[in-house]
């Protein structure tokens, strides 16, 4: 008994379970609200406390604000309620049932429906909101197949909207709304917005703070201990405690536990993702949901007429219909068997591959037969895929997979060429989307689903929105992360 | 604080967390070792901890021993150091080596290394346990593809290990070990055999009382409550709880939380496996591990003339090699899109599917062409991909998925006939394999990996040998749940 007595000692702390109040001697900080990590999630759940009238301090294990999200494109998924003011100036009505019924089958079987449907009442008043803190917006439509706007335009197609099966689940509208930026990055200009907002609104940022434990008080948690200069300083939260710490992305760790299927790619994406928030809020009560779901992507829309290209896998079929997502796509190539799946292009649509896709040309020929000899596969097996899909491609028609108009087109003009897309040694790049479970009022839900007293989450350390990886779009996660970042952070004020 | 006060006060029994050896005001029972569930897994653990002198008291909720071991075949997957008896009168040698790469492959991402390892070394050893213990083996080799033998027969392939890829990264042999018992069903001998030497040990079983709290002391598990007859009953163990409950298929909300995939199934397998020593393991500071993870099968391969059709998806298009396991052909069936898909068979391997199966005639023909049209495929789909498949089943060659002879022979005898496997309403039975984390030895770990002292589990509560859903073979689970059960009872009871 002795020896676990002393497990317990007051200067243990750990991320895997609460540090008692008891334990405490004196706090070095006390606020109502404190949030943990200066995302877009952290400071929008910043934003709402403060203005909600509680005190709110934000931990930020980093030397600044930031996260993922300033390194994401600062896209958001917004649509619904007869459509934001850019999606009806450019003629798309986006009813929120429609918008409802995308998140809900983009979710698939991780979809937390509430959350679906919450957000699609609510996300025109959302992006007001984002307008209202300062975040502009250009307002116009860009139409096309982008990853990001190479300008500074608004309103993007950023799913599979317009693609089977969704378009024939909902009525399909673009709904990627990215900040006005020149160019790629816009997470960046983005988050510094909603700091500065933050900040004016009197919200003390502590940076280089890493948290390390949550304090409980019988079943509550009453507040944070955080790792600044390698002391432990103790933070009293009257209200609560907003986990607002990303994925576990870089937790390699956690990966082989929950999501091993990840530890063949070599590109993960996030800005210290460490997981350290689920691990935190599952060590006070909290229950960890879909933690085996991912998103990944390679880059092989570009540039833009590979967006043209058929894939098949080793067995030289194809799997899915190339005009939906590229991540959901990627994701699809990731289930299949081997390592490896091509992308097959005629000249017509060849350019040479980004370096960073990591994308080789494996076989080229005169024909397809040619191509399919090159890749080692047996004769007809690619050529027949190729014949099949030119024939009725000609047509208009993908009758296995439902592709459509214009991306179908024939892939029929020599010289051809197929590009290796290696799961080990291409560019996926990835991150995690299981996380916390919880409410759509961002409070940590236990295994028993009920609440656990002062703990609130969103974003990346919380299952959410993008709930599945093949039913990932871009945007989705910063719409998760900065609506239910707020949700959390009222939820949290109101104590 | 009050309200939170309330919530912990003495009267509170909760899977979800563990109750306060300082709020014991009574010991009900004391032992060394307590027991939770009466499967095969608690009855090894009962056994060698007894053995190991320990008092030992094994509680289960049902009125008897039995749990999803004793609805099984009673196989046990066996194997390696030379080969068992039953292998080597049959000409199988089996290495240590080929066996635990096996195991691994079997595994995939999801594979627990030492334990393959480990049981791999020592399962001739586990094998000469059991007869030890009075489980009969009649010792002779049954050839063919059975699920489970119709006579008394021991030694069978059980899996995957000729198929590709398995044989090609380990040494094949058959380890399906049943014991000596007529037709199917062999699994509730084997329990009672297992509870009738527990009983001679000393051991002794509480029925219907059901677990519904871990006690703690600290950091250190040391005791269970159990309800019988509607009253709570405290049980002190001095050495230790093991864990024994099995997975959590019959529990929706833990299904829908971690492995929503099998919502869509419609006949989980087990006796009353709701997940509750999962719950009472996470809840004391364990961690659940790969809880995404399922077995399913659905009888396809009989009657026996069926196991030599092909499957098809919606797009007619081929997915595996159908000469690897039952179940790995089912798992691989439900990754497929859609909702659906169909055996291919000629009149030479048609006979009426199992009633059971809910297994449907979907098409027939006088050609392919015939039986894709009525299938409403695309011309050149389904018939296409028989017209290769025959051409090369012809020379005894599967270049797409390497299929071998003798299941790899032509389909061309007219009439032919497309049976439909309903993922929603033909039987694909399923359970979970997803669980707590543990060592070798059997030791409930934390999220920080190391042991919850006083906690050990087993069998299906835990993530074990049988690991993926895709790599499962017949005997994996029961030669996980007698295997790491003994290692988790003799460890419980060194204290």
């Amino acid at each position: 008994m002795s020896v676990s007595r002393e497990r317990t000692s007051v200067t243990e702390v750990s991320l895997h379970r609460p540090y008692l109040a008891a334990n405490v001697t004196a706090w070095d900080y006390e606020t109502d609200v404190a949030i943990v990590g200066f995302g877009a999630t952290g400071a929008c759940a910043a934003i709402e406390a403060a203005q909600a009238g509680a005190r709110v301090m934000l931990f930020e294990r980093g030397s600044g604000s930031g996260g993922a999200s300033a390194l994401s494109g600062g896209e958001i998924y917004i649509g619904g309620s007869g459509g934001t003011d850019a999606q009806r100036a450019a003629g798309f009505e986006d009813s929120t049932e429609d918008f409802a019924a995308y998140l809900k089958a983009a979710g698939g079987a991780c979809a937390d429906e509430a959350k679906c449907d919450l957000y699609a009442h609510e996300a025109v008043n959302h992006f007001a909101w984002l307008k209202a803190q300062g975040v502009p917006y250009r307002g116009n439509y860009l139409p096309g197949k982008h990853i990001e706007p190479t300008d500074d335009s608004t309103l993007i197609w950023s799913g599979s909207e317009a693609a089977a099966p969704f378009c024939d689940i909902a009525k399909p509208a673009p709904r990627g709304h990215v900040i006005a930026h020149m160019g790629w990055g816009g997470g960046r200009p983005l988050v510094d917005i909603l700091e500065s907002r933050a900040r004016s609104l009197g919200v003390k940022v502590v940076s280089d703070a890493r948290a390390v434990a949550l304090v409980k008080d019988g079943e509550r948690v009453v507040g944070v201990v955080v790792r600044v200069d390698n002391q432990d300083r103790f933070v009293k939260a009257e209200r609560g405690v907003v986990l607002c710490t990303g994925g576990f992305v870089f937790n390699e760790d956690m990966r082989r536990r929950y999501c091993p299927d990840t530890l063949r790619l070599s590109s993960p994406i996030g800005d210290q993702d460490d997981g350290s928030g689920i691990e935190l809020g599952v060590g006070a009560g909290g229950d960890a949901i879909h933690m085996e779901q991912y998103f990944s992507t390679c880059p092989w829309t570009m540039p833009e007429p590979q967006a043209y290209g058929v894939f098949v896998n080793q067995a030289g079929q194809r799997f899915i219909n190339e005009d939906c997502y590229h991540g959901r796509v990627s994701r699809t190539a990731l289930d299949q068997p081997g390592n490896r799946v091509y992308l097959l292009l005629d000249i017509a649509h060849f350019d040479q591959p980004l370096e960073m896709a990591g994308m080789t040309i494996a076989g080229t020929g005169d024909t397809w037969e040619e191509v399919e000899q090159e890749l080692g596969m047996a004769a007809g097996t690619l050529s027949a895929t190729m014949a099949f899909y030119n024939s009725h491609a000609r047509e208009g028609r993908d009758p296995l997979f439902g592709k459509r108009t214009p991306i179908l087109t024939p892939l029929d003009e020599a010289p051809f060429v197929a590009l290796e897309l290696n799961f080990a040694t291409s560019y996926f790049s990835f991150f995690t989307l299981g996380g916390l479970r919880t409410s759509t009022d961002g409070e940590v839900l236990g295994r028993d689903g009920k609440p656990v007293a002062g703990l609130y989450a969103a974003g990346r350390c919380t299952s959410g929105l993008p709930a599945s990886g093949h039913g990932y779009s871009s945007g989705l996660s910063l719409a998760d992360c900065t609506f239910f970042g707020r949700q959390a952070g009222r939820r949290a004020a109101a104590g």
